[in-house]
């Protein structure tokens, strides 16, 4: 459909001319960096060679996506899974190659926890037996597994779920049954629709020894434990009898997944059902065997908080790659002060930086907390199969504050970014549309973000109190605040201004002593736990960050091998990231004694200069994440910086609401011109 | 479809009882709060008697909603709007049903731009003889109008905008004209698919008088003017030659209405086409006469911005109302220190009641601001009308202020809300899931609420230099920071724990501070405007916020014909968001020694305490704004508490998903079990 509109070119400067500009005039070397950010890691390589292979194929397209019901959203992604794994037979592609081509698609898959959880527990909760039977039919793809634990009235609460698994003695089978309806699974991926396996945890319940009388027989139990059940035929893909299972609808993001409910009617399920790596229930007495090493799974909860916070800096660089561009590009009033000269770029007010410029250093300073909680954990997981167990606690800990710290930042960060684009933030071509509604599961899946926080301050608790009864090892930061409180001398403040170090030193005095609140709170003055609630998240929070801060810094710091101009730049990022937060939140640092009242007056200041040093070399700091168009999905952050003629091409030429044309008269039925198509065909989908 | 599903309960106690416990053990008559709330409006009457008519009619069910792609959504608003619009003519519906039906169906309406800024720009801006010709067809909806102002390159500059509207004084018509792909008009709502007249605003060029040299004529622009303009043909419903228009695409929200992009190529429009109520052109010579009175525009601005402030309230209350209503029946671990008692109501943890009951607290906070916005204006609207235009500045500074602000507490309010119910907020069931994304919106439209913080920043900047100067009826707090200064004088703190006036006067006193600090750096120290913007931005802020602080506790205080319990209540309210708000920015307050330190530091409690006094009165104080079941559409949020009956409800008998059952094996090019579906139908629509 050619019409003059074809003609018509975006007003100069051009996008493409703009970037071209900023990319020039920083020093910065993208390559150099981006190798920098991803040494010893191929990832790059890989993206290299996996991104052709799916822009080639038509089914992986997203152009049309927002315009699906989400039935068909679930279509597309099962065609999408389906195609994806014939590309691992054909290409023979590795776990990681799948993985990344998984990101990079976007779709969160049918078959995702099938290859994540479902695999990951039969590896490390069924015996050697149940291995050998299961792991080809898994690998193979014969059957789809999923893993059914949270219920619809109970998600946090591990302990309180109300699904039952009842030991028959007689017929020596487990009996899988749901007393209520809020014993119903729910949210379990990947069951709703695809699965026909699944992780079923349940509450083992058990006879007591001895304890039957007038044939009825008193059960106790020992909380939840997981069975692999197969839930759906493999032919006919219909669940049997005493299953009730489904997809739970549409959600707030997510369309692509099938997360399901699921009901059993004393339902019969073999002895083998019960995973029997570490715990055992003896087929002929009943009797049950505890695992030998219960923190084993506090283990798996470790990794995938770890790998939540890993991949967060991925989704907040989106974001921000996105934003800067944009940005950069996007002119709009004159300068107040200067009203001859052109527009102004966006990104060159203040208002803006503030907004975009700390998520940008955010994007690096996560990375390199990723990168060392990534090595942290596998040095633990060494001396775990040692059997030393000495690092579980603090890796936990850790690992749950960070989570719960860093998905809080990008998930506020992801919608800080795309409000600063103003209205075309809001359109569909912004490429935040999908981003952040998934994103925002994050917030709430493997710990919601408030409620593990009370799991990092019992830890803190615990290192405070070991501090204060002079165990050897603990914090010297714990320490120096215990000595001050002690002797009630008033500690020196840090001079933050002039002193990355003392940044660190800052946030670490601040953690402290909100840990030395909550510890004088809860053991010496026995307040109760609930009402300490606020101040546990308070500590758990000043704690994690003060780690991001100390961990950005140490990377930036022994980064020797890089040119001036890029170590610079990262120490600017490091030094915005610290100022930023820790003058959001001044009157902490005020009340610890880690900042004065004058050099907090002087933040502003001085992170709006920052932010003016930072601002040239935005465009090529975001070039370094190398996120390609097709992940990005996104006219406003396209690497060309073709906004407009993209905007422009997405609304008028595929957008299939332009193929209709409607009847806007209100006394005639007909909706769709002259096709005499009323609302009754509207109203048979509602 | 009958199974065991059907005859299971959730366990006890059900959300039912709950519920029924929590309204008997308040004293708060919800008919008395109710009543308060509304005094002097019909809203409550005009909702009982339109809501059973609405949830009559079949197609105005929402169930399905969710389910619909884009393209039927809004071919589903198309046909909800034509069978509203019916209603009118059956029911014999005034201006206010219409507005409240519109609201409970909560569909953006594809006539929504029609029934507001159309006919609002032709009754203020058209001139008698226009308006005789237009209004007839306005009303009888045989024209259906747009607005189409905003362009791809301009949003908030308005004055930058680029469409062109040349008048040719040979043919004596004006030609529209689009130079360049930037020049499209963009976000127009309602003129992507549905109208067929709109208000076009083009960079007015006339001749310059005696100008014509050489065949050749030179124009002079006099800045954008609005015409209104024919788009589509009334009977094909298609643009004329030249004009290119259609609908930008899906969103993030917004997904019923069509917003549009239009083009013109020397498009010939008569002189009728343009506005002529104030500003004129002259046919014969193209003499162009200002009007009169250019700040009337303001006046529209100022409006529509009030009334999103007074809308705000609603929208928080929706998603208030469903928090605290699912949080007292959501139970979820036992008590730490009390492990054998039954699980807790989550909304008795101080974490989750941090988020959810300031943010209860604000829809009353906003309620009160919205109330006393609307008589501010209409007062102004009367001195306007005698030509007395002195508050015309103070109250758009006003509007824009509280503007901003407001629709920040929304938007971020509605995200808190969502996020303390864990995973069912993340579901469809919840409610949120176009509230949410729809609320949005607010944040950009109508002035973006960082940029017209400097509108505001101006003003003020504006009455501190009067107050310096010595001019009569500045701000007693502003001058008294001036005076402070001075001489050089601490100021005293107040003593804000014990004082509900020393709150509002802690918030005058802390926005003073900001003017003066601006005042200083623009008048005195002559500092770019660009570098102080993120400072005008806090100014603005703390002076809404101060006013927000003012009207809540004027409007508390006078409310003297209420029932103890229920006063007492809303001064708790009160206080709980005065608090909760200096707390968050506690620094700024030390700074400008609103506060002292001591008390600042004893906030926390106090807010503990305070939220620990409202939580047994929060199940009434959200009744009380009577947000009937059909407007939350939410299985959280039913005023009955049959939370789970209803997730199961939808999940297992509605979900259209769940009729069809799907083949998973990736190595089967079949997607639909048993119909041969490949993805071939999938990839079509791509």
């Amino acid at each position: 459909m050619s019409d003059f509109a074809d003609w018509l070119k975006p007003r100069e400067p051009s996008g493409p001319t703009i970037l071209a500009r900023e990319r020039a005039q920083s020093g910065i070397s993208v390559g150099e960096l981006s190798r920098a950010l991803f040494a010893g890691d191929d990832y790059l390589e890989r993206q290299a060679r996996i991104l052709p292979i799916l822009e080639a194929e038509p089914l992986f397209d997203k152009k049309q996506q927002a315009n699906l019901s989400r039935p068909d959203l679930y279509k597309l992604a099962l065609a999408r899974a389906k195609l994806l794994r014939r590309l691992v037979d054909k290409h023979g592609w590795d776990i990681n190659d799948y993985k990344l081509a998984e990101t990079l698609v976007d779709d969160v898959s049918p078959y995702y926890l099938h290859m994540h959880m479902f695999v990951t527990t039969i590896r490390e909760q069924a015996s050697d037996a149940q291995q050998a039977h299961l792991m080809p039919l898994i690998e193979s793809f014969k059957i789809i597994g999923a893993y059914a634990q949270t219920e619809l009235g109970h998600g946090s609460n591990v302990q309180g779920i109300e699904l039952e698994a009842r030991w028959d003695p007689l017929s020596k089978e487990f009996i899988l049954h749901s007393p209520t309806l809020t014993a119903s699974k729910w949210w379990n991926g990947s069951l709703g629709r695809t699965a026909n396996y699944a992780i079923v945890v349940a509450q083992l319940l058990l006879p007591k020894p001895d304890a039957r009388t007038g044939g009825h027989t008193e059960y106790v139990s020992h909380g939840p434990h997981p069975f692999v059940v197969q839930v759906r035929d493999l032919k006919t893909h219909q669940p049997p009898k005493g299953v009730v299972i489904g997809d739970i609808g549409p959600k707030f993001g997510y369309g692509t997944i099938d997360n399901a409910y699921m009901l059993f009617d004393n339902f019969r399920i073999p002895h083998s059902a019960f995973l029997s790596r570490y715990a055992k229930v003896d087929p002929e007495t009943g009797a049950y065997s505890k695992p030998a090493i219960p923190a084993v799974v506090y283990g798996t909860m470790t990794y995938v908080r770890s790998l939540i916070v890993h991949q967060s800096r991925l989704s907040l660089a989106r974001a921000v790659t996105i934003a800067v561009r944009y940005t950069t590009i996007r002119r709009q009033f004159r300068d107040r002060d200067n009203t001859d000269g052109p527009e102004v770029a966006v990104l060159d007010y203040p208002t803006v930086q503030i907004r975009i410029l700390p998520l940008l250093a955010a994007t690096y300073a996560l990375h390199y907390t990723g990168l060392a909680m990534q090595k942290k954990y596998s040095d633990a997981r060494k001396e775990i199969e040692k059997g030393d167990f000495s690092s579980l606690a603090h890796m936990h800990s850790m690992s749950s504050g960070l989570k719960s710290l860093c998905t809080n930042i990008v998930a506020d960060g992801i919608e800080t970014c795309r409000r600063a684009l103003g209205g075309h933030g809001y359109g569909g071509a912004s490429g935040f549309t999908r981003l952040y509604p998934d994103y925002l599961s994050r917030v709430t899946v493997e710990g919601d973000n408030w409620m593990i926080t009370q799991q990092v301050a019992s830890y803190l608790i615990k290192r405070m109190t070991e501090a204060a009864s002079g165990k050897p090892g603990s914090d010297a930061s714990h320490l120096e605040i215990l000595h001050a409180q002690a002797s009630g001398r008033t500690l020196h403040p840090y001079n933050i201004l002039d002193s990355d170090t003392a940044l660190v030193k800052a946030f670490r005095r601040r953690a402290s002593f909100q840990v030395y609140g909550i510890y004088v709170n809860r053991v010496l003055r026995k307040t109760p736990w609930t009402s300490l609630m606020i101040q546990l998240n308070k500590a758990s929070h000043a704690q994690s960050m003060a780690m991001i801060v100390e961990l950005f810094y140490e990377a930036v710091a022994r980064n020797e091998g890089l040119s001036p101009t890029i170590r610079a730049a990262l120490l600017d990022l490091y030094r915005l990231f610290a100022c930023y937060y820790l003058e959001l939140e001044g009157n902490d640092f005020i009340r610890a004694g880690a900042v004065s009242q004058s050099e907090l007056n002087a933040l502003p200041a001085h992170i709006q200069q920052l932010m003016a040093k930072i601002r040239p070399h935005a465009v090529n700091l975001v070039d370094a994440w190398m996120i390609p168009d097709y992940l990005l999905d996104s006219a406003l952050g396209r690497y060309d910086g073709k906004v407009y003629e993209e905007l422009f091409h997405r609304a008028h030429r595929l957008n299939p609401l332009n193929k209709i044309t409607f009847n806007p008269n209100y006394w005639e039925d007909e909706i769709v011109k002259g096709t005499g198509d009323n609302w009754s065909s509207i109203l048979a989908k509602l």
